[in-house]
């Protein structure tokens, strides 16, 4: 396959540091042609702005979805937006490397997101989940955490882990048509040895040679909701976001 | 109480520039002392590096974790994280504005939690969660989103937005000891009308004149685990992240 790892740490000697040399070295060895984009070696700006457009629809007014949907088909990004552009739309596996902060991606990788998975290209009008742009693709995360796994058990101090990954699964992946395999976590890397450390990347290494087969996360699709957006009455919710009980925060 | 407004959007006729001129008015008529960091305005760089720091812990290997504990004693931060910081530390109510970008915040706002909550400073060791640095100060999310509220009904197609915000409800904020209250959702406000907007902006002003009397959300308490960060056997799960039950995407 065609991989395209998006890779977010300041230092290259750091554990995702590694974790992202040993993908690009496995999944090479095992005959994909991989990209990485290295966001902070590349000084990649996470900033979604004016700056991301060469021509506007509206110069007075800044939408950025009304911009994006104006660019992509004028070929109107700008040159960083549209060569990260390039590269995700010709993988068939997106791998996103980051340390977890802040129970999600750091800035830099969330503007690559915000900017580089525009309206017109990464989804579209009636272009999402189980029909959107990247169908049939897969993508996966792999991260660092500082905690132990316990901390994110269901039961846990930070909560259950599938729950707070919701947004990056379904919220971009998922809701742009990929196939989401289960994420790679190195839990708390910053307080193992050595031979724990190489007892994690060899265990990656074994997910990393089973990209294409393994069985991806189950979300629903889009023939399972009425037109207002929830799910029909005869379907049960089978995902870490959705349920039918009650609220416990929101009214 | 001294509030501050962190406010992250492109364009200052948005609608969320219009929340957060509404919110600035209101709340300085109601006695507060309101602080904007209009980071899109402060040209305010997202991105964690070795730019945060004066001087370094370790020249040679950068952790952005060390570097922050190094920093935080030592007046070690950079001047526009230390800004930042010095308005954060001032502020009895924080209150964050911003388009729903992504099942979350743009990166601009990201980068702003990724660099200011620094560790040493927002949370350390044994200050987190109802021990935490801010306890006693509140917190609040006023953001916009591009569909109906239906969407994120518990049902909803988006997920429940009370699990979707977990990570910035919960992982950021109650984290750090802010008392949070319940979100101010101005939904798919880029199809609503003249009419529709203004009574959105009218809601919002009379949550606005509550923020001080308002019920804060619930969260476990540090009291409610176990050493291994598991809730102890007796108590049960009550907020939107935690559960007993099985898990439907992680092994």
């Amino acid at each position: 396959m065609r991989v395209l790892i998006v890779y977010a740490h300041p230092e290259p000697a750091s554990f995702n540091g590694a974790m992202k040399d040993l993908a690009v070295e496995t999944l090479t060895a095992a005959g994909h042609e991989v990209t990485v984009s290295d966001l902070y070696a590349q000084n990649f700006n996470p900033v979604t702005g004016a700056h991301d457009f060469l021509h506007r629809a509206d110069t007075g007014h800044l939408d950025i979805g009304t911009e994006q949907a104006n660019a992509a088909p004028t070929a109107g990004f700008a040159p960083d937006v549209q060569a990260e552009i390039d590269k995700l739309m010709a993988a068939e596996f997106l791998l996103l490397q980051f340390p977890f902060w802040w129970y999600s991606v750091p800035a830099m990788l969330k503007g690559w997101i915000d900017r580089v998975f525009a309206y017109g290209v990464a989804y579209d009008f009636g272009k999402t989940w189980d029909r959107g742009v990247f169908s049939g693709r897969r993508a996966m995360l792999a991260f660092t955490t500082s905690a132990p796994p316990t901390s994110s058990f269901p039961d846990g101090r930070n909560g259950d882990l599938e729950r707070t990954l919701w947004p990056l699964h379904a919220g971009v992946l998922a809701l742009c048509g990929y196939e989401v395999l289960q994420p790679y976590v190195a839990h708390a890397v910053r307080w193992v040895d050595q031979a724990r450390r190489d007892t994690i990347l060899a265990e990656y290494r074994e997910r990393l040679l089973h990209i294409a087969s393994d069985q991806p996360l189950f979300f629903q699709k889009l023939d399972d909701y009425s037109p207002d957006g929830r799910l029909k009455p005869g379907i049960e919710p089978r995902t870490p976001g959705q349920h039918r009980g009650p609220r416990l925060h929101l009214d």
